[in-house]
């Protein structure tokens, strides 16, 4: 993964001060690094008839969309209150500073339908743990979790434990 | 287009009394008609040696990322302020109520690069104008506007003179 990590590059103290941010665009921007990532990211899950892709607003819609696209799924989008415009569900989580709430549309998801949660990276866990419960109690069959990056040290895996969990790239 | 239009559905008084919003979620939670309607859009710019795709957050990164893959491209986000890590410019446009701020990173498009503007919904304008704005003050060389869906009543082309705008669905 040398060839996709080189693009991603240390952004110290942002959003706050302490906190180094690993900043994707720099992948993104070059067609080929990012072509590439997303291939990556879909090999995992050939032939396991992915149905949809769900991801979080508004970074996740970035790589969930084209992995969808790639695997040949839908895509649902799970966004903040008051952005979905037909009937939602709701979650709460917490946050290391408060809570935050995401919302998915009731009807997005068929019972039983298999489900990949995407997002671009997996920190503490907290969101990708309220995104698998929006989905659970849409009775979704989760068939996996994907990141582009896994921040090892802040332990996010230990939150989603007994699913699938795959990330292209690991700190 | 008659099978991507039928995924369409209105919502009525949605974001405010007396707007009919076009919420394209049925059809992005569609699998086939999700991958048809990127298939439709990119099929425009097949030999135009797109660079780059640039998209506004939210919506517009779940069309713009999946056309920027199939047409090998990078994407470039523009975002909210105070969203992307390393240094910015910004641009200000007016709405119907008050104003909005956008950011582009400096380094994101080089100059002289081919970018293709996509956003999910042409409504005023506004909002493709002000990234236009940004993608000159890069000297970007735009090659194309892309949209889902056009509101032609709200004439938003007019704000685009000069540009070829493309957009798969008309109303």
């Amino acid at each position: 993964m040398q060839d996709i990590q080189q693009f991603i590059r240390d952004i110290p103290d942002f959003p706050k001060p302490g906190i180094v941010f690993k900043d994707i665009t720099p992948l993104l921007i070059n067609g080929k690094a990012f072509h590439r990532a997303i291939d990556l990211m879909a090999e995992h899950y050939q032939g396991k008839k992915i149905d949809q892709v769900v991801c979080v607003e508004a970074r996740g819609f970035i790589l969930g969309a084209p992995l969808a696209y790639k695997l040949g799924a839908g895509i649902v989008p799970v966004r903040k209150p008051g952005k979905l415009p037909h009937e939602t569900i709701q979650t709460t989580y917490e946050l290391e500073y408060g809570t935050d709430t995401l919302e998915i549309h009731k009807d997005s998801i068929p019972a039983g339908g298999r489900v990949l949660v995407a997002d671009d990276v997996l920190a503490t866990g907290g969101t990708a743990e309220g995104v698998l419960k929006l989905v659970e109690q849409l009775r979704g069959e989760i068939v996996g979790v994907a990141f582009l990056i896994e921040l090892g040290f802040l332990k996010g895996r230990d939150k989603l434990k007994g699913q699938d969990v795959f990330s292209l790239i690991k700190y």
